[in-house]
């Protein structure tokens, strides 16, 4: 494979790249972003779909698996190749100690409502920190929900800390982002199920909630939880019974004991579990 | 209150809260701990049983809240107070942009045997992530687990990543650190289950597993998953139905999967939620 060498601070694709890795409006402005490491790339490879800009290789520090990879997908996607000197690499990595392998990619066109509206979701309302985004997206993609929805506040989708902790569920999901309440409220077809630790029903006990057509679970912020105008539009509210003395959980926890709750009642209902359906 | 004010490096306590702040083996050999922000002080002072070495409240930046808990856990647990210099305190904050108050306390003994080998319990078998073995402490507490465990090769449960995501749920269970599998599986009364993505039984089709006793879900690393001697300890062994095309779970989500179905579980035998128990 031949590498473009990079070296210089002043190339403009590493000024680029240097944006992409800290500034969610560049990552936004461009409809780029950066992913860093073995499985960002593998899964990429898996998604011919997705548009390579280019793939990155650290001068230093690459192992033969990484070098594999970037030939695979420069290859198969007609992106160019670089070569980064370590400096300029550790620059725009957006992991520590990562293993030196890169790709820039463009975002996805987001789905069309018709696309979403009729299928099971989850609505992040402003939910900002990305480690806990990240997980969620997996989460929800594991549990067999097609779209994930972030209001305003919600940390960027395509950041890198978030495409980390997501461990590339990003592609099997549908992605929605910036979408307030109200429109969400008026493109969803399904009902809106409120996670709230401060009222509505014992999650557990209640009556099966999936078997009338598709939910979306909603989920807070860590502390304030949902918001007014998100119990406001919500159809049901539902509690996750914890133990006295434990104040909350964590708000990737509490997703997945929400969204596994769904997953588990529809499997029980059609006779099947979801992986098998 | 009366503060000692502290500017130097060379201060010896500055010294020991850095290896505190940094060093395992620190935290270890001096059976000591900071803990850092409102929510962890808070929980120190409803546990009156926690030891408390000191109080820290850094110069700058603090706000009444903060000093107003500073003041009340110094002189309830007749600990010193001491204000610290900005620069001196964020050399020591294991957390950036913290509020600005912090305590160092006595690690709690560990329980006894007795205390935990009949009660349901959570084994962590090499989990490294921090913020996910925190996490799954507090997810833990909150299910109603009385113990979490941890094998070697798991994240300090005292360390500060670990202490910042349980959120003060280090003082609602029983902690046991470095406790090897064969250790384990002799003083444990209950039946092991290891949640395993490789073979078992789906979690959500099998019959009750918590009605025979105790249980405890033993939970891998990210990546690997459990380890073969983990497995070979283990008396039943599950998976997650997940959607085809999703990889797997993060463990701190599987954790909560696991944990709650458990709790479910026992809260429809009794016909009470844990939280009523």
């Amino acid at each position: 494979m031949s590498h473009l060498y990079i070296e210089s601070d002043a190339n403009p694709r590493v000024k680029r790249w240097k944006k992409l890795a800290t500034e969610l409006r560049a990552v936004r402005r461009e409809g780029a972003a950066l992913l860093e490491g073995i499985h960002l790339l593998q899964t990429v490879a898996e998604h011919p779909e997705v548009r390579v800009h280019a793939v990155m290789l650290c001068s230093g520090a690459v192992t033969e698996e990484a070098v594999d990879l970037a030939e695979t997908v420069s290859a198969e996607r007609k992106a160019p190749a670089f070569l980064l000197a370590d400096r300029i690499y550790s620059q725009i990595s957006p992991v520590e100690n990562g293993v030196g392998v890169m790709c820039e990619i463009e975002i996805p066109v987001p789905a069309s409502e018709d696309d979403w509206a009729w299928e099971d979701a989850l609505y992040l309302d402003g939910v900002q920190d990305a480690g806990n985004v990240g997980t969620m997206i997996r989460t929800a993609a594991a549990s067999g929900v097609k779209a994930v929805i972030a209001g305003p506040g919600t940390a960027g989708f395509w950041t890198p800390r978030v495409l980390r902790a997501a461990m590339g569920a990003h592609f099997s999901v549908h992605l929605i982002e910036g979408m307030n309440l109200r429109k969400f409220r008026e493109a969803y077809r399904g009902r809106l199920l409120a996670a709230d630790a401060r009222g509505g029903s014992n999650l557990f006990e209640a009556p099966d909630y999936t078997s009338a057509g598709p939910v979306c679970w909603m989920m807070g912020a860590e502390g304030p939880g949902l918001s007014a105008d998100a119990l406001a539009v919500s159809d049901e509210r539902y509690w996750i019974p914890i133990s006295p003395g434990v104040e909350s959980l964590n708000v990737g926890a509490a997703a997945a004991v929400c969204l596994f709750d769904s997953s588990r009642r529809r499997a029980l209902r059609k006779g099947t579990s979801p992986a098998a359906e």
